[in-house]
């Protein structure tokens, strides 16, 4: 580490974390020094950056002093971290849902729209892993026909829910294999063999958080109130790549031929649609992959004016990690930080 | 076995064949005789039937002679040989989609359309999986409120392509658990802790015959040629149960609370939806179970008149093996044997 940024990761113990760790040096990003935090528990523990080896120090307001960029990886931290970074002179990428929904709190996914990091006061959220995912495909489409309303169903991995969660899918499969029963801890039901289609809380209108997330994100991301969607959630037995099954309804009539000539060449997207050759996106094969697979191109046979198509990516690289680091980039690239 | 039908079964060492012994006895269908009847490979294997063994022979056109209703579990065997049964008298229930679109072969689920059944000439067909478990659903709320448009995908448990299929997930689970690499050999891809957005083969259109059956035989159970369907249909780490997620547009207005009172009226029905106490349908939980489960039921907030639900049922049984058993039933009840 020499010239560059000085740069933390809270949450560096994590799944969301480690990914981060990994990207930041795969895409070489420069870093004049890494912080590693975490929760009490972690602290002292050693972790590999490249050759070198890091200790994981405790989150607390003071360890943000001299920090130019803290990436937080999630969670119940961030609400009172992410402002005491802030307050330090850093610029906070939080992948919390915290301040996703703040007026003035960019929501940027850089393929999608990187002129909102302009206006940035300190914090940058980034989306939830199924919004960025389900943007980067809607987004072109939307320029070229203009998306009125989405039907989406999501198969969510595990590795949403964190390291444990991933834990929890392996440990309770094995149980199940050997005719054990398996215990649910971090998942509400059976994750093995099972599907749930339950993410987050349940609000009044019986759409969960995470439901409701698509809508609300998307609708700032895309600065379109009118955009509307409706969203059934599901977890699935998959290790760490998210799923969606899209169904598009335009103002004008896009082709399913039109569709994949402007999804091939919108950034951040391979465009893996060859069914008679059985190619199409799975979550196995998009795992420790940065772009959004878009597949299963179709026009919609009940719809003059829709298109279905199945969108797959890996929830913790472009679904988190990746955007994340895509954002300090674009930051750097646009003299923002 | 004494007083009641002589019954025989092809495909009887198969999942679905295997499902139609135990359903038969569970529901005490009146048997007099029962023949087990598969391929010559299976052939002199001895099969329990409650306290009796019995040997299943080579299906035959011979085999039928003096068979009152011949169940045809499914697969490409019922084209030659279920003309050949009903050509000896019987009366054949297909599960296989060979018939089910011919103009003059009822396509039936008993708590739909049991009327259709009055005018068989020989040949019943059962529908698909997916369509049995939507229709289900469907039916009620169609009569209530005129569905026009419903955009499905399915999560599609591995029981659906046979034991084999349930054979090849458990063991691509273990080989991935062991560090192994998984071979397909039912499924195009590995299905171990993936999702496979490919059942049966594509058409021109792009559409999975899957999806174009979900389709073409709801409007038919329905008689009904005005009704919309786009469906995508996926192959999931799940061993029996499927799970559809389905967004409908009514013709009038359905509030969630009304469709929440007419499913729980609806014959062979369960509604699950509590989800405050994390009650909603699950593949696991559905398994072994004859009911259509519905819940996740919410007024969509993309639309005026459209409703979201989630459905999930035992492929097995009511998608298969359960809805063959209560067709002999109600044709029994007919007196159309």
């Amino acid at each position: 580490m020499s010239g560059g940024f000085r740069v933390a990761i809270v949450g560096a113990t994590g799944a969301v974390g480690q990914e981060i760790m990994k990207i930041l040096l795969e895409r070489k990003f420069p870093i004049a020094d890494l912080k590693l935090l975490a929760s009490a528990r972690s602290e002292g523990k050693k972790l590999k950056f490249g050759d070198e080896e890091l200790t994981v120090s405790e989150a607390k307001p003071s360890s943000f002093s001299g920090v130019e960029i803290a990436f937080f990886a999630g969670g119940a931290v961030s609400k009172e971290l992410v402002p005491e970074a802030v307050a330090r002179g850093a610029v906070a990428i939080d992948n919390s849902s915290t301040f996703r929904l703040e007026p003035e709190v960019p929501l940027v996914v850089p393929e999608v729209n990187p002129e909102d990091l302009e206006k940035h006061r300190g914090i940058i959220s980034n989306p939830n892993c199924s919004t960025i995912i389900f943007v980067v495909a809607l987004k072109p489409l939307h320029d070229a026909a203009r998306v009125k309303r989405a039907v989406v169903t999501t198969m969510q991995a595990v590795s949403g829910a964190g390291k444990e969660a991933i834990d929890e899918l392996l440990v309770q499969t094995r149980q199940v294999l050997a005719g054990e029963s398996a215990v649910p801890r971090v998942f509400p039901h059976q994750i093995a063999f099972n599907l749930i289609p339950h993410i987050d809380v349940f609000f009044e209108n019986g759409y969960s958080r995470e439901e409701m997330k698509l809508l609300l994100e998307t609708r700032k991301i895309l600065h379109d109130e009118e955009i509307r969607i409706t969203a059934t959630t599901v977890r699935v037995p998959v290790l760490r790549s998210h799923s969606e099954s899209v169904n598009i309804e335009t103002e004008r009539k896009l082709t399913s031929e039109e569709a994949r000539v402007i999804l091939k060449e919108a950034p951040g997207i391979v465009v893996q649609d060859d069914v008679d050759n059985c190619q199409y996106p799975m979550p196995l094969f998009t795992s420790d992959r940065d772009e959004v697979y878009v597949g299963r191109i179709r026009d919609d046979i009940s719809h003059e004016k829709a298109l279905n198509f199945w969108i797959v990516a890996d929830q913790l690289r472009k679904g988190a990690a990746t955007n994340a680091v895509q954002i300090a980039e674009a930051l750097s690239k646009r003299n923002l930080l």
